[in-house]
């Protein structure tokens, strides 16, 4: 066994259950040890209490893929375990941490004969049974060992994943796609909100949307989802308007005023989420009381 | 007297004070008729109780300002003067109404030998001290008869008034005046907000407008405008953040459609107005449920 | 044989081959005959020289299929058609018409007792092999005549044909569609933008697109025609960056400004359009030349 | 004499003219010293051969304003000049400067028992002749020193500069000025393009211009710059459609990263001048290849 994992939330814990399911055997560990247990029930997965345990319970050369929340928690992690592990093991980040962040960290993992090498993993939820994407920064000989884990998880050997180029690059290219995604989603949701209450229409937001499934241009995995809940509710009603937004569209705006790329549609689905947090309400007191100062329009009180 | 105005509102009333400070006296008239008289004690103008009243009030050829609320209400009094004009006579719509609309009325006007003429004014409420910027679109013929009036209404007899061109010109050049201003007032109010609380700097906004209304590169009337309702109150607290919209941003992106000139800051400035009407609410809970559908993640309650 | 078609282009053409293949037997006519002639030869369909020719051929109550390019060319067939046909008789409108015009044509239909329907079709070049995606406006009886034909273009008889609503419903739900469709395609090309060429990772466009079909978020029908074009030349080098638009996308923005509902990244995605077919020139020289105004900025020469 | 500024390009070199004209004398240095030589003789200021002479010649405590382009040149300056400073001299950088790498700068300063302070200036090459715009950041013993310089430079004594806050703070308030100004000059640009060669009204934008300078709710210096310009030339076809852009555009949509607070309309004017630039030509090149590949439709070659 050469494989764990460091951290069973969301993601973590259904690759380790993916993982099972197609025979690897994996070390696993976790903050709080009740998951580390219930989870090694179901999928024979060894159990381990500490980072110590983990190193311990891996024969050499290891792998250890981190699963963690991006920032300071994997940085943390990240040097708790440099002191236990060895020349020649390999510690694979696939959390969504910024592409930056991974060239210094393969620097400091390199004066000890580590390779560090970074992970883009998108599939969300529905990884465990469809497979996940994986996006691999790294170098070559870490892609070759990585290669049967990455054939597990994802959707089949052959698809899914991808050694992207260097370290950094398995993230930069998640977090590219983390962008797109953030225009496909709004392009899709301005057009549902156009249909919804069109006067005269009575359109029915559901059975457009499973329609749209079959043959039309904008069939996509989004639109499934959008199919799914609006099956079951599209009037929305005790849905508060508010999209939180992590870093990755954030990163992917910095990487475009890094590049003099523009990324206009990505940006702007960006701001609108920043709009949709309340964000924008000084702008349009702002306006409100320009309008008020040259043309004496009323201003809405609060 | 040739000179009559038909509507006292903000800008009908103060237009007909101004003509009253650079002696020129006209005939007035209002939907109210207390306020036609209240003004006409002011101004020493003419005070009407009807349209009939007007017309018969005017020597001929006469000059009928229109500065009504653009739509159906000039289309309704337009419809109600015709038949008691005379040909020769000139009517001048002065509202803020679609250029589109302008043609088809001059031909309507020009079917009885009158005149049809389209006059933008800017300015707001502030143009009764300084003067009102006119855009003047109409004949060579109808531009000499107003131009006594415009040099009154303008800043100077020299300044701030334009023939723009034929019929409708003036409409058009003033809808892309009010579509820039759009823009510059969205680009204001986003720098101010964030400036806003900004963590560390505890900004004077008031004191930064103030600042850059001498020798800065955005010195504008409306950076005084937003200067002066700083210095009262900078937190905004009691103001809802809610930006009406009128219908010359709506025709800016109209135009833009119809010329596939690309105008996307006005375009989004307008958005954002619409945004900020609680009409991009829908669009963003179709967004927290895609998140929630990928990834699992919290969708707010309403 | 009740049903025909008018018009056998890319759309119409495939659509006839499509239905001949799910064995309906149906009439066919064209501009040129020696298209129609040929694609009778291939499917068994009825070639018609002539409008005339097409009704003859049909049992009543008829069913006729415009698949033209919409505006003039449909307007002046409806109108060569409309004297031909009786009482009873069934016109859909197939093509990329603007959901407004629909309204009055179906009155005028109705004044001779003919029903006039529209529907949306998606699917590109690619429907005759994966069915087409019909979202089709009409009323319940016309929907019912229908339904065969639908049944049998659509991607399954089950899937992708939609009754949406009444009449104009259908074009309208297809320009939400298409829409959509330019947010969704913006967001991805800005994604690839920011890929290609990004300094020191050498990314391979083709094979990361490749990669996102199996199991990312993006994953869609959209990308997976960018993997094909992508395999094949990722360099693009030889491709002029002129993006053409068509009414669709225009009219979604139409729809947003008479809504009020804000549909900012697809009217972005829309105006970078513009932006590519050179609109944009005139904005930015003036911009060359307010910078070159308050800073001395250097203005580069055309 | 304790005031000495480095480098005498646009900025600095009126600046020391300002100065000399307020009867201000101070040092001057600069990289070519037949510049500092040819502005000595102007002015009457001292000119210096190096940073060494220019300390010399200034009485302590000194004040020393950095005007260098920011960044390298910036830094190396202030490295060479700080062994050759003492305790109780202030060191401020007027360039356009990210003002988050005023804090190091300070704290690097302050090891020395040197004071470090920021001054965002705007006016551009009309400074000399209107005064300039200064934001100041720094302490108030700082601001006291500066004083009467500022009171020189700006304006007028009272009026155009700002002590905004502590260090950083006066490149950030600079930093949003010049946001906003992205975001105004993009509006005024859309609005002329939209007019230029507008079918049937033959449009003289040169006199709208001017005219709106007067009384419209747009006035502003930026459109004062457009009339100058426009009444030479408006055609503007010797000018290419490319447009520069500096850091600050790129820091305030920065600064909106990591504020989460939405500025759409300034960050999508920078992106414009990317396009411009012809950044946007990969991007376009896709759209173009995906119509083909789902539509058929015809693409560009280049």
């Amino acid at each position: 066994m050469e494989f764990g994992i460091v951290g069973l939330g969301r993601m973590g814990g259904n690759m380790a259950r993916r993982l099972a399911e197609k025979d690897k055997k994996i070390a696993i560990t976790n903050r709080s040890f009740n998951v580390t247990e219930a989870l090694a029930r179901d999928t024979g997965h060894t159990a381990c209490k500490s980072y110590a345990d983990l190193v311990a319970s891996l024969e050499k050369p290891r792998i250890i893929w981190l699963m963690l929340p991006a920032g300071e928690v994997t940085e943390t992690a990240l040097s708790a375990l440099l002191p236990l592990l060895s020349a020649g093991d390999l510690i694979v980040d696939g959390a969504n941490t910024h592409w930056q962040d991974d060239i210094p960290r393969a620097a400091r993992c390199a004066e000890q004969g580590i390779e560090f090498a970074d992970a883009g993993v998108s599939g969300g939820v529905w990884g465990l049974e469809n497979g996940y994407c994986i996006m691999f920064g790294g170098s070559n000989a870490a892609a070759a060992r990585l290669k049967p884990y990455m054939e597990a998880l994802a959707p089949t050997p052959m698809t899914g994943w991808l050694h992207t180029g260097p370290v950094g690059s398995g993230h930069y290219v998640k977090m590219v796609h983390n962008g797109i995604e953030y225009g496909m989603m709004q392009a899709l949701a301005e057009g549902f909100a156009l249909m919804k209450d069109k006067p005269g229409f009575d359109l029915d937001l559901a059975a457009i949307a499973e329609l749209w499934r079959h043959g039309s241009v904008v069939r996509s995995w989004l639109l499934d989802l959008s199919a799914d809940f609006l099956a079951e509710d599209q009037a929305l009603d005790d849905i508060a308007p508010f999209v939180a937004d992590s870093g990755e569209g954030r990163w992917t705006t910095l990487a475009s005023l890094e590049q003099g790329i523009p990324v206009p549609v990505i940006t702007l689905a960006l701001m609108m989420r920043f709009a949709s947090q309340g964000k924008n309400d000084y702008a349009a007191k702002m306006l409100a009381k320009m309008r008020h100062g040259f043309g004496g329009h009323a201003v809405k009180k609060d």
